[in-house]
């Protein structure tokens, strides 16, 4: 308590750095963080402990902006407090090749927990934050030790409150009686339509009640410091609950517009900025400008922080002396190298062609088993639907709090609910944490209700994979609702994706290697609900190569190239056509975005000149044309039927693959296609 | 009140055909059936008016299914009442070709209102089934004709009630005080992991009251039928808040299993089978039956239906008499082949190559602008980007309650606040009443929080358009949170779907006069934010072939095949090439869907064989292998930075574009490509 002339003078700092930057790029939302300067200054220099000079501590205290449109509200703070991100990076704000990009991105950005703007996904990556840190104390921290203890702390505003995936991950956080996170509620009741009297009434605080959350409001977010101080304290003492502290705020505090949408999404006209310089006693004529005294606190609280680290370094250091095994695993998994313990992947399981045909989700399903121990890291789960996507191990501990006698925090399962889109945005959180990395399952067809945050785990590097079973018209009964068609190539086209669609039992193995391995990427796995022979040639090198050749034959006539389950019917569909003397050869291709990635000899051995190829997947054929010359594919809706029924209906046989295959080969005779991997030119990456 | 033993042979009989039916498939999920067969019962029996000789009868009451994994308690339902779904029909459930699906399809059944299934998306349904019902009786109804007065029930489970977009649409519906809407909570505290105990703990009472709605509990679902049925009329009774009422059911009712998981999502054993029979009084030998008196008392319950409508046929005809103009417009709108007002199609602006640019979202506003008052069928509305997505036109009336001030339910404009999956859930449902064309606004990126919706509208066969604004890498700085990569990909591969990417007035135009017509296909249409010239060749008629010749050229050495706002800078990149001594041809595309559509010939003349094609569009080249033989696009994420500036770094200029023809052409030297039309065999639809 006690606040001085120079708290506001840090405050109005933040405000006008934002006004000023906003202004200048004529772009952006100068809006939220002048009326949410107060709350941040407080929080900030008040509660959060981090440190600049190294953003990445594993205690620091994660900050959130949900409504990550306000983002010169973090550029700002993150500049006063000396992390990485100069004054004329802030003058560069929304300028091609900024560190200061017109939303905040984890990725390149020092200080940026996670990836923020699309409204909603902020708020689940702070549920999986503190999810993460609730494990990782519940695993590491030991009696003198309390090594893990960090807080989450977030902000959001009324379009994140009107978002599913925010109400999917507050109902989450509530169950999970997450108490080391922190929600402050921007109530400025100001979106992009103006006054949210005309689209969002309902009384939020009540709802977050609902959700068992601790809840507290503060009238006067625009100048009470003292209250939210109190608010932000009581909320810490809150341990079996989320908190959340709904701020009366007014939106473009100090600009002529304050209060309306006017000053939302828009900068301040050039009169504007002056008057409210003038307001809050700044010279009106200069621009970007920081009091030093201003500085002087924040380095001042940031020199607390570097402090604060350095303590926890030597309590690491004891700790690692008493508890060496635990020490030496969590280095490990905070090595910004990413690796995974010595010779885990011995423990991935290989398969003969004699062992018998298994679905490719259980396939999944002894991974997991077989490697759970080796990698402790690995944290599974689902949108409740465990028994179909196979996906707890059997010894497995639910993640849950200890007061329900169903689980602990330190247990390695989730039960996400029915909640895809908040599974995915916490699984982003839970990575972004760094000593996780999330598993969890939905069916392939509901990975699309977690689009926006799928997109989030490719665009900010997150190492999350997404158990995707049920995964064609192959699921069979549950019928077109259920079943994927547009699904992969909506996420084959999506950049730093890997989707993985393997044929048996090696190439399960081979996605889970690459998966694990792939630090900065994440991945989808699409697995079968139907069993899957293992074949022959197929290991677990040659999957990891995205693509390879199953079955050579010299003087080949075509390619069949396939995927998943349809590729133990293109082996069969080989004896077909050769029955009519026409020679075939089957590349599996269980990832696209990894084969792309081979050098290109390699991919014209596996997709040569002068033979054509034709693409084979039960599904959408859109994107296939990239490597094929013809598609055998599924461009409608599926049906609901027993799975061979369906096969049947569509002609995924060895016949319909034959024909279409002899049809292949009529209409490329004489004709020696180029393979599709011979490009004219390179693409921009 | 006052049941008789009929009324509980009628639910055992719902609850056993359930039983039989996932019984003979050995598939599906009799759970739901048996715990909900009393509601139901009551429900259709008590309260519901509808005449299953003619399930199209606008004014009867709608019923959806939220959890429709429970379809064999609404198969049943209707088959019992009368509707043409045979006792063959049931014994075919969950198999090829039947019109009794794994989930419930609209399209296909009759009495099937709306395509449930997907979890949550039944529950935005039936708002916008409710919103549809609000607006239809504010335009039409007048003193003496109460003529559209009927409710929508809606049943909807713990699956449901945990997914965002049900929490959207709940929100909305609160705010909109929708007195028509009555939901019926299924609280059977079971999911398919189990106990929502793991999961899903919240107060969900709270939570409904939290967003404006009616809540009731009733106890004992599985006897009480009194309560229930006082809980309904009690609903029917609140005309300013939606209604949810609890209801305390035991999953599986009469199984051995009651109560657990174990009946969620598969079929009984048949010892299991036979003792509920047994205790339901049925003979547990026989399957399929259904007594007499529980047809006659359903279908004296229809034949009160068919009467309702013949009432309501008498009332609309002296209506007719009376309000002709009014009559005769909702005649129109419900007549089954939806055609449009005569000569509506006369207002769409048409543009010469001389007017100015303008972004094709200023376009759009133009054509709402320009036939709003012609096609009183649509209602616009935003997802809180009015002012960015520029969907409303400057007369338009909110659609509002009346009593907050700020509009009415006559009212033509939705502001569904920052709820893109509830919006598209609810346009499904506004579409599926049948006297409403609905478009919506968000960003393009965006709509991908609503690809759950977004899939029904095509598998429904519903008449909705997404007003796709901010399309590409070219709204500049808000960067790569929102610049989508993948989208367009995604919903070029959804079967059903139109995506329109006009390139300038013409082909806006061309994209609405298709979205209209096409009364069986959803589109989104893909928007700038930057300005785009007219172009010279483009027209209406062209733009609705889907993709035509803009520039043709004798002995082209390239074609050049683009959408959008790229098209225009292929025109100038024809000049370029020209000074290379290169002859290029410019196809505008705006949309594959319509294209592939095209007879041959046709196809065959815009993209011919013998000429290297190449694709300009500034995002993912994934799939315009389809198109061309070479593509330029960004398989990356974009960037921050005025859009010019990021056009340029990405090379999206006449040099970028003229660089790439000319790669194109050199690699095709000497090699006359066939189009990529021509194609080996024909796919299945």
């Amino acid at each position: 308590m006690g606040y001085s002339e120079t708290d506001w003078k840090a405050i109005n700092t933040i405000r006008l750095l934002a006004v000023d930057a906003t202004f200048k790029a004529n772009s952006g939302h100068p809006g939220a963080p002048m009326g949410c300067a107060p709350a941040a200054h407080v929080l900030f220099n008040k509660f959060m402990t981090f440190n600049p000079q190294n953003p990445d501590w594993l205690n620091r205290d994660r900050f959130v902006l949900s409504n990550g449109h306000g983002c010169m509200l973090q550029y700002a703070l993150l500049h006063l407090f000396g992390y990485k991100i100069s004054m004329d990076d802030l003058k560069a704000f929304r300028t091609v090749d900024s560190i200061c990009p017109g939303h905040p991105e984890a990725h390149d950005t020092p200080g940026i927990e996670v990836t923020t703007g699309p409204l909603g996904q902020g708020f689940a990556n702070a549920v999986g934050l503190a999810v993460a840190q609730a494990h990782t104390a519940a695993v590491f921290n030991k009696p003198g030790y309390d090594l893990i203890n960090n807080h989450t702390f977030m902000l959001f505003g009324d379009g994140c409150a009107m978002e599913g995936i925010a109400s999917e991950a507050a109902s989450a956080a509530g169950h999970l009686q997450l108490g080391n996170l922190i929600a402050i509620y921007d109530d400025n009741r100001i979106s992009i339509d103006g006054d949210t009297k005309c689209a969002f009434t309902e009384d939020v605080s009540k709802r977050f009640e609902a959700y068992g959350w601790h809840v507290q409001q503060v009238d006067d977010g625009d100048n009470d410091l003292e209250a939210i101080e109190a608010a932000i304290k009581k909320a810490k003492e809150v341990k079996d609950k989320p908190s959340m502290i709904k701020l009366r705020t007014t939106i473009g505090f100090g600009s002529l517009l304050q209060g309306t949408g006017g000053v939302h999404g828009n900068a301040l006209k050039e009169d504007d900025c002056k008057q409210v310089k003038k307001k809050f006693g700044f010279n009106p004529d200069e621009s970007f400008v920081v009091p030093n005294e201003v500085y002087e606190m924040y380095h001042k609280h940031a020199s607390e922080g570097a402090s604060a680290e350095q303590a926890w370094n030597d309590l690491f250091k004891k700790y690692s002396e008493e508890h060496k095994e635990l020490a030496a695993d969590l280095k490990r998994r905070i090595d910004p190298k990413k690796p995974l313990p010595d010779g885990w992947e011995k423990k991935l399981p290989i398969y003969k062609p004699t062992d018998p045909a298994v679905a490719s989700r259980k396939l999944s399903e002894a991974v997991l088993e077989a490697i759970h121990e080796v990698v402790p890291e690995l944290i599974s789960g689902s949108a409740d639907l465990t028994g179909s996507n196979n996906t707890r191990w059997k010894k497995a501990i639910d993640f849950q709090p200890p007061n329900l006698g169903i689980g602990d925090y330190a247990g390695r399962y989730m039960r996400y609910g029915v909640r895809e889109h908040g599974m995915a945005g916490m699984m982003n959180g839970m990575s972004a944490y760094g000593t996780i990395i999330p598993a969890g399952g939905t069916f392939l067809n509901f990975v699309s209700y977690a689009a926006g945050a799928v997109r989030l785990s490719s665009l900010s590097h997150q190492r999350v994979i997404y158990v995707a079973t049920h995964d064609s018209i192959g699921l069979g009964e549950d019928g077109p609702t259920h079943q994927p068609i547009e699904t992969l190539t909506h996420f084959r086209a999506l950049p730093n994706m890997m989707v993985w669609r393997p044929a048996d039992g090696n190439e399960t193995s081979a996605a889970y290697y690459m998966a694990l391995t792939s630090h900065e990427t994440p991945a989808i796995l699409a697995l079968t609900r139907q069993n899957l022979p293992q074949l022959e040639n197929s290991t677990v090198q040659n999957g990891i190569k995205g693509g390879y050749t199953l079955i050579e034959a010299e003087n080949a006539d075509v390619t069949l190239v396939s995927t998943g389950s349809e590729v133990s019917i293109c082996v069969e569909a080989v004896k077909k056509l050769k029955d009519d003397n026409i020679t075939a050869r089957v590349v599996s291709m269980p990832c696209t975005e990894v084969f792309d990635a081979q050098p290109k000899e390699y991919q014209l051995k596996v997709l040569p000149d002068g033979i054509p190829a034709m693409s084979v997947e039960a599904m959408s054929t859109y994107g296939w044309e990239k490597y094929s010359h013809e598609q055998f594919g599924l461009n409608r809706f599926g049906a609901s039927g027993a799975y061979k029924d369906v096969y049947k209906k569509f002609e995924f046989t060895p016949e319909g693959i034959a024909k279409r295959a002899k049809a292949t080969v009529d209409f490329y005779k004489g004709v020696k296609p180029r393979s599709p991997i011979n490009r004219a030119f390179q693409q921009l990456l």
